[in-house]
C-alpha cells in the first residue's frame, strides 16, 4: 500500500549549520505515520542521515483543490522538530492501547513510558496540601462545613485558610486574571525568590505562565527580531529551544556540554560557537542554560554560572536560565543565576549592571509533578522596561495563564511551614517522592554500569539518565538500511522487546560519532530497569561482528 | 518630569492597507504607561491618528548596553496590537485598586469591567454540576466518602460517576495528556458535534486546546507561510486575529460587516476585499469568521453562512470559523459551519467537496462562563491529513492543554440529562444565566435608545453590543488636540467620569468616520447603565457647538 524511497546524505559538513534549524537549508522531513501523529526526522551531530518514507497518501501534497499542503504551509512550522512526542512515543500509545483492549500477543505486559518528564502518569501521587486547596477553589461550597472537611476528608484548619486567602486573590479560579497572574500570587512568588536568593524580587517583573514552555516561547518570539538572530542553545538540550527557533526562523546556534566533566559547561566551546556564529554573520542576542539540565542531569556550580555571565555581559547576551529542575538536585545545593548574577554585581559594580536575566521555572517538575496543570512563571531581570511593556502586551493576546494553575503555583512556592497543621504530611510526602527519584536514579545508573558498551554520568539532578551506547557496527550498519539513526533503531527495538519507551540521543543533539538514549527515572519498581539489561545484552550478541 | 511631541498623519489612504498588520508600514506605537502594562495606539478605518508621547524614560531605547530594546526586539511583536487589555483596562484596575485601598476621593463608588467577556469577574457564579465534577479531580480522596459528600455538600451520584470516568480518561489532572487532548474527552466532543449538527465528527480531528485564542493562534501559525499570505478578517473583529497576524507578519485582509444589516456578512464586500488584495499580490489564504459575532454580537444566516463557504470553495479559501458564542444566541437558531458545509455537500456533489474548515469553540463564553480555565476545542474538517500531523507536532511543542479544563469542556459538552440526579439544577442555571444576560442586554439597548446620537443594532447573540455614537465635532477636535482617537476619547473621559470601563470601537476596527465603544453586558444590576446615560448627557452638553 505503499512505496519507499531512501537517501541517506551528509547535509552540512559544519555542526553550526547542521543545527542551523531554518527552513531553507535543505532540511527534509519524513512523513511516515499514517495516523494522527507523524514522525520527525531527528539530527546528529554535524551529520545528518535522512530517509525520506513516503506513504503513498503522500501524494496528497499535490491535491489542488485544498488550501493547504505540506508544501504551502508555513515552512518554519515543518521545519520544526520534537522528538519527545514523535514516532515512539506514538507507538508506544498504541502498544499501552492494544494491552489495555487485551491484546496477549505483545512481548511485554505493560509500557513504560520513560520518555517524558510525567510523574503523575506513573503513579506518582500528588502532594495532598496542593490538591486540597484546589479542590475548594473549584467548589467553594465546601468552605460552608469545615468540620465535615476536616472530621470526614482529612482537610485542616491552614488548607482552608489558603484556599480562602487564593479566592479572595483571583475572585474566581474561572475568571480571567491579569495577563502577567494574580497579583497576588505574584507578590508570593517573588517573596519565594527572596528567601530563595536573599535579593529581593519585584512582582511587576514576574510573568506567571501556562508552564515553562509557554514561557520559553514568548521570550524568544520578543528576541527573535529577523532571520539573522541566533541563540547559544546546549547541546544536548531539550528540544522545545530548537523547535521554537525553527518556528522564528532564526538561528540555533549549539555549544556541546561535556560528558566527561558530568555535562558541565565549557567556556572555550561557547566562545567558539560564538566566533563560529558571528563569522557566519548570525546576531547572537541570547543563550540558553538548562540548570540542572535536561536531558543530562548536570546541575552547575556557581564558578560555571558565573562564566556564563561572564559570557553574557562581554557579549551582551539575554541570559534564559531554565531552571525548571531547581529542586531536582541530588549533589551539592541549587544555586540560581539570579543570585549569583546579584552576587557579582555585588562585588564587581559595573561590569554585571545591564545583564537580561529571565528565569524560568514550573509546576511540572520537582516534588511536586503536576505537569497537566500547566503551571509556571518566568522573572525578567535587567529588562528595559519599554521591552517588558511589550511582552506584557504579546502574553495579553493569550488573556492570561490558567488560574488554576497560578494558584497551584502558590501552593509551591509557599508551602505549609513548620508548625503549620498541614506541614508534617507535606514534609513527609515532599521528601518520600525526593528520595523515590533519588533512589530510581541511582539503580538506573548502577543497572547502565552493567552493561556491556554504556557509559553514564553519576545522577545529578533532573528526572534524566542520558548514557552513551557504543553500538557494534552491525547495528549502525542495519539502522542504516532502515535508514534511521542508529540510537533511533536501537529505542525502536527497545520498545518493540520491552514495551520501555526511552527517547534516542539524536532528539536532544549529540556530538559527532556518539549516540545516547534519555531515560528518566519516574517509572516505579525495578522490573523495567531490567527489562532494559536483558534486552542490550540481546541486541548487543545479536549484532556482535 | 516628560516631554511630547504630538504627530497627526493620515498614514494609508487606502482601507486595506491602512487594515495591513506589518510592521514594515509605517504604523507606530505609542508607549506611554509608566507601569507594567502598555497603551498601544488603536487604528480607526483608512485614517490613523497617531501620537507619540515619550516618558523620559523612553530614552532607555538608546541604551548601549543592554541586548533588547524597543529598536531590536521582534518588530512583530512591537506591531501588534490589542486593545481589550490596554490603557483603558490599566487605568481601570489602578482605579479598582484605589477604591480597595480606601480611596474616596473618586466621582464613583465602584468600577465596571464592562471591556472583557470575564463574567465571574462580575460576579457570575459557576454552574454547579460542573465544579463538583472539577473538586473531585483535584481531590480523589473525596471519593472515599461518597455518602458524606452527598448529605453535606449536596454532591449527586452523577456527579461522582462523571468524575470517576473522567479520571478513568486522565489518570490524574496532574499528569500530561495526549497533546491533542485525552482521547476519552475527544469521544466527548465528537459526540457533542454530531448530536449538534446531525453529521458525523471523528475525534481524530479535534484539538483541545487552551481556550480558542490558543487554537486560532496555532491555526494562523500555520496557514501564514510567508510575508504574502493574507487571511480575511471580518471588521469590526476581535484584535486576537489582527494581532496574531501580526504577529507572524502575514497580511490582515479586512472586508467590512454591514452595520444597517445588523452587522450581516455582505458577500459583495468580500470579493472586493479579495480583488484588492490579489492586486496587492496578497495571497489570500483563508477567511476568518466570528458567529455569533464579537464585538457585532450578531448571528448569522444559514443563506449568510453559505455565501462564505460559496467564497471559499471558489476562491479556495481554509474558513476559520470562531464558534465560541455558538449557545449565546438570543434571536433564531444557531447554525454551525460545520452542518452548514455537510449540507451543501450533500445537497450540491462536487462543490465543496474540498473545502477546508476549522471550527473554535471554548469553556469560557457561553453560560459556562469559565473564561480562567483556558478550555476549548477546534474541529479540522477537510483538511489534508500530513498538514493535521504538522498541526500535531506544532501543539505538541506546547505538550497538552491544562488537563483540568479539558475535563471542564467534557462536563460542557455531556452536561446533565433529563432524569439524571443533576439535571433540575443543572438547567435551572443555565436557563437563569441565560435569561439573565438577554434581560441585561435588553436593559443596556434600551438604554442606547435614549441616548442622543447613539444607534444600537438589537441584541441577537454574544455578551456584548457594538453602538455607534456620533460625537459633536468639538469633541472630535478636543480629542485631537489631545493626539486621541475621538472614541478613545470618550471611553476615558467615561471611565474616569463614572468607572465603567468600555473598548473603544477602533480596537476593534470601524469604518471610516464611524465611531463605535463595545461594552459587555455581563455586569449585574442597572446602576451602571444610568451612569453611562447620565455621563453621556453630561458630554454631550459639554462638547455641544
Amino acid at each position: 500500500m505503499s512505496w519507499q524511497f531512501k537517501l541517506t546524505a551528509s547535509v552540512r559538513a559544519s555542526p553550526l549549520r547542521a543545527l542551523t534549524t531554518r527552513p531553507n537549508n535543505g532540511l527534509l522531513l519524513r512523513p511516515t505515520a499514517l495516523g494522527a501523529a507523524g514522525s520527525f526526522s531527528a539530527w546528529s551531530g554535524s551529520t545528518m542521515t535522512q530517509t525520506i518514507t513516503y506513504a503513498k497518501r503522500t501524494l496528497s501534497t499535490t491535491q489542488p483543490r485544498k488550501s493547504l499542503n505540506l508544501d504551502n504551509i508555513n515552512q518554519n512550522v515543518r521545519a520544526a522538530k520534537y522528538a519527545v512526542r514523535g514516532e515512539l512515543a506514538v507507538k508506544a500509545e498504541a502498544y499501552r492501547q492494544r494491552l489495555t483492549e487485551g491484546d496477549s500477543s505483545l512481548p511485554f505486559d505493560s509500557v513504560i513510558f520513560a520518555n517524558i518528564g510525567n510523574p503523575q502518569q506513573l503513579d506518582q501521587k500528588p502532594i495532598t496540601f496542593f490538591r486540597q486547596v484546589l479542590s475548594l477553589l473549584e467548589n467553594p461550597i465546601l468552605f460552608e462545613n469545615p468540620e465535615v472537611l476536616k472530621t470526614s476528608f482529612g482537610y485542616k484548619q491552614d488548607v482552608i485558610d489558603r484556599a480562602k486567602v487564593l479566592l479572595g486573590n483571583v475572585q474566581s479560579v474561572g475568571a480571567y486574571s491579569h495577563s502577567q497572574g494574580a497579583p497576588g500570587i505574584r507578590d508570593s512568588v517573588a517573596k519565594f525568590i527572596e528567601e530563595r536568593d536573599g535579593f529581593p524580587a519585584n512582582p511587576q517583573d514576574l510573568f506567571l505562565t501556562g508552564g515553562a514552555s509557554a514561557g520559553v516561547s514568548t521570550l524568544l518570539n520578543v528576541i527573535c527580531n529577523d532571520s539573522n538572530a541566533g541563540v547559544l542553545v546546549p547541546i544536548p538540550q531539550y528540544p522545545l529551544y530548537t523547535a521554537t527557533l525553527a518556528l522564528l526562523n532564526a538561528h540555533c546556534v549549539p555549544y556541546y556540554l561535556e560528558e566527561q566533566k558530568a555535562w558541565g559547561t565549557n567556556v572555550d566551546a561557547i566562545k567558539q560557537s560564538i566566533a563560529e556564529a558571528k563569522a557566519k554573520n548570525i546576531n547572537v542576542r541570547s543563550i540558553a542554560v538548562i540548570n540542572p539540565g535536561n536531558p543530562t542531569g548536570a546541575s552547575l556550580s556557581p564558578d560555571d554560572i558565573k562564566a556564563v555571565l561572564d559570557i553574557a555581559a562581554e557579549e551582551t547576551l539575554v541570559v534564559i536560565a531554565d531552571e525548571v529542575y531547581q529542586t531536582n538536585v541530588f549533589t551539592g545545593e541549587f544555586v540560581s543565576f539570579k543570585k549569583r548574577l546579584r552576587q557579582l554585581q555585588q562585588e564587581q559594580p559595573g561590569k554585571y549592571d545591564d545583564v537580561e536575566l529571565v528565569s524560568l521555572h514550573s509546576t511540572s517538575k520537582g516534588m511536586v509533578g503536576e505537569c497537566g496543570h500547566r503551571g509556571g512563571y518566568f522573572e525578567l531581570v535587567g529588562f528595559d522596561p519599554l521591552v517588558q511593556e511589550q511582552i506584557y502586551k504579546l502574553v495579553s493576546i493569550g488573556l492570561c495563564p490558567p488560574v488554576v494553575a497560578q494558584c497551584l503555583l502558590e501552593t509551591m512556592v509557599n508551602p505549609p511551614r513548620e508548625g503549620e497543621p498541614s506541614h508534617e504530611l507535606y514534609q513527609q510526602e515532599y521528601n518520600g517522592i525526593r528520595d523515590g527519584l533519588h533512589k530510581r536514579a541511582l539503580a538506573l545508573y548502577n543497572a547502565f554500569q552493567r552493561m556491556e558498551g554504556v557509559e553514564c554520568q553519576e545522577p545529578q539532578g533532573a528526572m534524566y539518565l542520558f548514557p552513551t551506547i557504543n553500538l557494534p557496527s552491525k547495528a549502525v550498519e542495519a539502522a542504516q538500511a532502515e535508514g534511521r539513526a542508529a540510537d533511533e533503531f536501537y529505542c525502536l527495538a527497545l520498545l518493540d522487546a520491552t514495551g520501555v519507551c526511552v527517547v534516542p540521543g539524536s532528539g536532544f543533539g549529540q556530538k559527532e560519532n556518539t549516540l545516547h538514549f534519555r531515560t528518566t527515572f519516574l517509572a516505579p519498581g525495578t522490573d523495567w530497569v531490567e527489562r532494559i539489561v536483558k534486552f542490550h545484552s540481546e541486541f548487543m550478541e545479536k549484532y556482535r561482528s
